[in-house]
């Protein structure tokens, strides 16, 4: 029987581990295939605490499938290639669980894919798990219950579906955890951003958007304290700065989230500073300025940069 | 409350009517969505037959989405732009149900996105009702198992997933119809070619691949009897090449289908005859010849086509 890979994407946060995981369980115990959860990077800070709270082992880290020896591959919580594995336009995709847009993105052949505008790609799995009535272990349980507080903040985000709220419930029964106590411990364990350098922490979650003509980034980091971060401004600046050089990127915008109050400090460096200006209605002092209620690049940034810049 | 269109591609065939006025039903009665299925062409003689026998209107046809006032629509047995709407980039696709390959797709934002390798469009439609617990009236049951006969030529083709079999005759307990009797008919209210004339015969279901830069037409009809097909030879190609002319075709490939014993006679005429004569293992004679147990252009014709236009 030939081999499927199952992974998440690039730059892995807590969701593409967990989804990938739970999906190749369910691939080997609901329709007995040979499915290895691998990731395309190593598991964040929240990720590493989630999986040492559940007692599961990090995938391992592929460069490629063929070099794996596979040639069939499954994705979950993406689908864009540039977001895939290195050689994905050279295997079969047999599946995709996902609850992202659909772009850059084609097969030759009919597959199984799965797209919901839901809060997780961890919520698409468990709702696969119900289906096919397989039961989910506990360590399971806890791993797409993590996806879905990581990816929801908590189901605070605008990007939690009405249906996430009861999936949540039940896979922190399931998981055998309380749910706010747990959520808030695992949201904490990313915020560790003392440990890192102003490098590693505009890129922890970072992705590159064209923005008519603009190769604009939008990073974000999670804290329970704006101010924490905004005390490492320069060097934060100076890491942006080498990055835009380095990468050719018109603008940088970092979103440094605070997850207890669901609000975003927006830091702010580039050509277009006029243009994020007005995305957000407000006026940018020093390089920065306060976003209330925003916490979703995907929903509360991303769509108003698109329509400023458009402009 | 804004409205949805529901509609299959564009030279609609029973799977495209059929998947579409389900999914319309199943819209407005599991999620109380103000959803039309609509056309993007008239029913052909098939579906024609399909529609009577259960009594159901033919869906309007429509030429854009913008001119009926609507932002919203819904794919189902497509997914590819050249196959949809001529305004679909311009208007928000809320969900997608295929069973073909994703090609030339991309949204803006997240969707429900549901592709499966099975037989029909139709056949994940009903799925879908089981799923939702919503009852099905008897005329959708019988134009849902109308769009799975219609793509697997009664479960024949190779198409056919292991699921499809049940599918069917749940679908035509609730239709009330006895499967293999009302299939039989049904497949073959669209062999009355005698009515069409040669343009309209290559045109009934047609489509077009880009195969290693040449622009390669597959067209399909389904006959009781090859030879009263090929008695008309010379006309049909000389509409071949009238289109080949009109359209930049390289080659038009035509499968003859014999329904009932299932197999193909392929009439070829191009520029690439040797690779046609390569993917099939077989030599024209008089342009055509003999390709045993082949119903399905997805499968056993158009991999082969590309391999051997590839070489």
């Amino acid at each position: 029987m030939s081999k499927f890979l199952v992974f998440g994407h690039q730059n892995p946060d807590t969701d593409a581990i967990a989804s990938s995981y739970g999906w190749a369980y369910l691939e080997r115990t609901a329709w007995g295939r040979d499915a290895e959860a691998v990731a395309l990077g190593t598991p964040n800070e929240e990720t590493a605490f989630v999986l040492d709270y559940f007692g599961v082992e990090a995938p391992r880290v592929v460069e490629s499938a063929k070099s794996e020896g596979v040639n069939q591959v499954i994705l979950t919580d993406h689908n864009e290639f540039q977001q895939s594995i290195s050689d994905i336009s050279e295997v079969e995709i047999a599946a995709v669980i996902d609850h992202h847009r659909v772009a850059n993105f084609e097969t030759a052949n009919p597959l199984y894919m799965r797209v919901e505008p839901v809060g997780s790609a961890s919520s698409i799995v468990f709702r696969a798990y119900k289906e096919t009535g397989i039961d989910l272990p506990k360590e399971i349980a806890g791993l797409l219950l993590s996806g879905l507080i990581s990816d929801t903040l908590l189901l605070k985000s605008p990007t939690t579906a009405p249906s996430d709220p009861a999936v949540a419930e039940e896979l922190a029964k399931l998981a055998g955890v309380d749910l706010q106590e747990y959520g808030l411990a695992m949201l904490k364990a990313g915020t560790n951003l003392a440990s890192k350098s102003a490098e590693e922490l505009i890129d922890i979650d970072a992705k590159s958007f064209e923005l008519n003509g603009n190769n604009v980034r939008v990073a974000q980091v999670n804290t329970v304290d704006i101010d924490e971060v905004l005390a490492r401004q320069a060097e934060i600046e100076e890491a942006i700065k080498a990055s835009q050089a380095a990468n050719g990127y018109s603008d940088f915008v970092l979103m440094i989230t605070d997850i207890l109050n669901s609000n975003s400090e927006i830091l702010a460096l580039g050509s277009n500073v006029d243009k994020i200006e007005a995305a957000f209605n407000f006026k940018l002092e020093n390089n920065h300025a306060f976003l209330e209620g925003a916490v979703s690049r995907k929903k509360q940034v991303v769509p108003q940069l698109t329509e400023s810049f458009n402009k």
